[in-house]
């Protein structure tokens, strides 16, 4: 490519946490601009989001549709290649589906949808459409969870037998969608959020970051889901037992009233020959344990790195990446699939890692069997597959 | 007292791992005193091993009745005071039932006894004696676990929500009960184990760790055990979902398969109001979370800790107390309420800390659940009181 | 603003790992675009490298005197707004120097010039021309070191002691600049580096850290510089007693032989009331201690903090931010203040915050009598004020 | 030997901190019994602590003179093995002397002495009398400080090329001597300490440690020492940069006016080929760095260390061993040195490992030095063979 990777965004504006975090991903090597925009379903806050991102007035949008009409009305060589959409859950469909149809490719924030049907009906029309359909589980975006892939898929383990992921937060720990928080108010509300609260929300990125590390499916769970805070409507905390395809065994444990907890996400894997572990907050060091010699720190930035790792570092070891960096090595990869694409070559392979819809759908699997279970007692029911 | 109290030993002869620790543990402070034992089933070996220990072949006997029989004859200015038993488990009841009939004080390691009937038993036998019953559930010995009780029981965390408690080890990933390997022998045979292996031997040591800190009961749990070395008769994994009387909730899961894992019992405790953390193998800090500011390095040895800790301590903050001095807190506080008996005075309140055989009851109806709900296929089950 | 800052640069051309990091900080934030530069001294690696940055050839220039004298004639509201020079350190003056003179606004890697003599000529012509001057010593965009210099210089450690600051690294460990390697070789090599090699590459990112925190300035330092890899001309590994004005004392050491440490500058600091403790590899943590309490884990990105770090943290608590953002930060402020002036309005004060051409003669300075100090075999010596 | 080695003390009675750390160690693997004392120069107070220690009324002595004598004049098969003098420094050489000229062995706790002339005359003494002195550098006896002995004296680092050695302590950050604090009391009197306050009390340790793991040995240093506490008479803080024979560099600073700071004891180790660190804070835990593969985490107990590591650990790994374990390492190796002398065997060679009178002569001539440079402003010195 010669060009830059043109990006619209579906929401994301003014007030918007998380779609600063995909702007600033996006930006972050240089390879894809943001070209428009429609940054809320409030037109006016569509517009002064826009203008204060530097875009031009006319090509701020009142609405995604009116957003994917006129840019496909656009000239080729200018109008947006992809859109991302970063609005509530129960907002990801239409738009997504939207675009898919208009043409677009599609970058979208997890949980993929609100519900299991609509995940499947979005992964039929991306595979109808051929379109590039990128879903940002970002904690997979990590060099250190990439060189766990590489150890764990590679036999270093050898078969699997425990896998224990967490997602600890505790910023729930009190009713402040009462106080009018913005994220608490839609993240614990049936109507945008979906079926489960913290589960939906983070207990997701714990089961894909299991997946993506280990190939390993879930064939069935049990699962005991809390609602702590009185007054909430969803569930803020979720305990769950896991049975791999294979003989695996699991416990996945997810809490937004873990009091002090930041973003806890953690992982700790053991085999027949060995084990690893990583924490998102330390996200540089890798643990390595073995049975007959020392524990290893593998460190981002190392020369030893596979080469899935390596490229997903930016700089030397010691000068730490972090969550803005993993989450553009999903952009990074996606640019880099796209532009190959759009300029008819093969792209390297390792740019085909970055979440897909197929993730999406199995991540919304995942969310209606824990809701299944936790419904009926926290008993046993199988995945769907 | 102006004398050592005097202990005689059952078990923990050559060869022995946790006979060692255990008078290693009793002689630390000055106050017990090995006067005599029993060290083995086989007379020639219990001889040797006394000789070892510098003590007098009179007092070193063939099997554990003789030195009853024996010492009881010995003038009370001279006889032992107290019988510790440091067998398999398996031989656990007979030699304590046969110590409190002879109107001996008693230590016993944990897990108490063989099964929850035994168990009862015990508690009946020590109940109609009224002799001092201690039980080396030795991780509660540790300063920062005392710390940590007097801010969960004293309501620093208000009511405690979530418990998450583990303890993996590595040393069982293999077949080593195959090679010999004594320890492992013993503690993978139903036989001299119980109805639990990794859960019977470990587990016990995560719930109990969990009641002396929170105070808290299992109302019931939901258990998947699983043996993932082939030809191993026992469970060396097991994870297990906890409600807790009150509400909380619990996950408690124990591994000797997390290979390169050493010893790591820890804890993880929320509440309303703030969160605790603690590991065993960094026992001299206790973590202790808050809701509006930075988290806190509590350490042992510092002054700022309650007396319930302080008294734990031996030495000034930053000169590690580790296994032995917490193993040996128990003896000293036996030691204290043992001799405030002998002396006819009060003990100090706090001496009285130490597990009893009442921790032992709920011990073995732990494990007595935790089977029964995996062999049902890992379905809830109550808990016996 | 109604436009982004315009920046153009100096070196940082293909193979070039700083350049990279300058535009990636730069990017970042979306408050700053890249419109033009003079990457190379070789007018073909200038073009290509262009080219690979997506600039339209006609702004990529041979050049730095040609960019000046071009980006001059251009428009107002269409040339740049100012220049970073990337170049190794013996190429820092000119074009500073000269970008000044031609009126353009100057952000400078560090260390900022060849010699002190050559800091304050350019410091007298910053003064000269009222112009913004920016110089990249990053480690003080990190919002934790701001938190640390918020409270050391708001009193909470009472009057400093001593100051203890540390930067090992061990890519140098052996003669890699025999290989080719081009970081090493110019580094190492005092035609392009200077009188220093690691004390000048690192030590005075140690030396800024310090002042930047405390606000104490040097009076006086016993220097030993050793050069360990054999046919190396510069020092390898540096040792530093020093006094600071007002009675502190401090040690820094810097070392670039030290096997398997990456980037580990540090640094702990003690006072009449408390202490703080900081690692560029953990950046997000900064320790306090006190004297009658446990010690506190203060964490990026927290309610509680200053509103000095509060504005350097991008994202909520546990959600890492590292090298490439604290350095963003730099640019984040230098474009904040740079826009005010260009609208006429007063910035935000905190927006002052990056070090400034004063920084880069006290720098210098502290080269110097590193320098001095360790060629009269390690004595002590003033610093130049 | 088929017998306890009986040891009497001196010093250490009621109230004494280092005399009831000296029992634990010397009580905790058995091999040792106190059989006698003269605990303090007040006779009533000495005859109390016997008392408490159980002893009976006829071993506990008025002065150290009166126990040499009595328990000299006991049958060889009762009276005392050896004596340990667990005085304040001006009090160490006049009882070790007497003890040595009435054919007694002795252990001795650390500086070995007031001055380095003392120390050259009890070393004189020792040499002549052929009888075993052991000197209490407790820090040397980490299963973890072996091992990086044998790794560092083994060429697994390659040649030495820095070390940094660091004791920083907070406890005299105020001017508790003035308080009656008793440990301050006689630590900050230089009647009673020494020519050196904080170096001499831990800077010692510093300097002991690095020798015991490099075998380097200090040609000469530059120090300065501040006394920041107003009113304080001696250092209570010091930074030294060393030279060691043979050309590495070296820094060593110890505080103890370093709020919050415990016992920081830690080392850092880098040669041509790799680095170590320890923290005696964290003990049982050895990293090794190397230049071209993941740093290890070495850990107490575990199967692959060395015999001289192994043999120094009591458990298996994962159980913590602490400062008691390490200073009754000194004990244990002391106690099989004297009990195979007792009964004309030779010991194990790795019992030999404890510090010796040579050891306390470099301590005494490592005060020295750094007094009479700090004197000097700060000037390099050479240090006494």
């Amino acid at each position: 490519m010669s060009r830059k990777i043109r990006m619209g965004m579906v929401g994301g504006g003014q007030g918007s946490a998380i779609g600063k975090v995909h702007r600033m991903a996006a930006a972050l090597d240089g390879q894809i601009e943001l070209v428009c925009g429609a940054f809320s379903s409030d037109p006016r806050r569509s517009k002064a989001s826009g203008a204060e991102l530097y875009l031009p007035a006319d090509r701020v949008y009142d609405s995604y549709a009116e957003m994917l009409e006129r840019e496909r009305r656009r000239p080729e060589g200018d109008r947006m290649d992809f859109v991302v959409i970063v609005t509530p859950n129960h907002l990801h469909y239409a738009p997504a589906a939207a675009a898919l149809k208009a043409g677009f490719h599609v970058m979208c924030d997890k949980p993929m949808t609100f519900s299991l049907a609509e995940a499947r009906k979005l992964k039929t029309l991306v595979d109808r459409t051929g379109l590039l359909f990128g879903l940002t589980h970002n904690y997979t975006g990590y060099p250190m969870v990439k060189e766990a892939r590489e150890l764990a898929r590679g036999g270093k383990l050898g078969a699997i037998r425990k896998i224990v992921v967490e997602y600890p937060q505790g910023w729930l720990h009190e009713l402040i969608e009462a106080t009018g928080q913005k994220q608490a108010a839609w993240r614990t509300d049936p109507a945008r959020s979906g079926a489960a609260g913290c589960m939906g929300d983070i207990g997701t990125h714990a089961e894909s970051l299991a997946e993506y590390i280990t190939g390993l499916r879930i064939d069935s769970l049990c699962a005991e889901l809390t609602t702590f805070v009185k007054g909430r409507k969803l569930d803020d905390d979720g305990n769950v037992l896991i049975r791999y395809q294979g003989g695996a065994r699991g416990i996945l444990h997810a809490s937004q009233i873990a009091i002090d907890e930041e973003n806890g996400l953690n992982i700790r894997i053991w085999g027949e020959k060995g084990g690893l572990q990583w924490r998102q907050e330390e996200p540089n060091t890798l643990i390595l344990k073995r049975p007959d010699g020392p524990r290893q720190l593998i460190r981002s930035g190392q020369g030893y790195l596979s080469r899935r790792a390596r490229r997903a570092c930016r700089l030397p070891a010691g000068h730490p990446e972090g969550f803005i960096e993993a989450f553009a090595n999903l952009y990074c990869n996606y640019a880099e699939a796209l532009g190959a694409r759009l300029a008819g070559r093969k792209p390297d392979p390792l740019a085909l890692d970055f979440p897909t819809v197929d993730d999406g759908v199995r991540g919304m699997a995942f969310i209606e069997a824990v809701v299944k279970s936790a419904r009926a007692g926290a008993k046993w029911v199988k995945m769907a597959e």
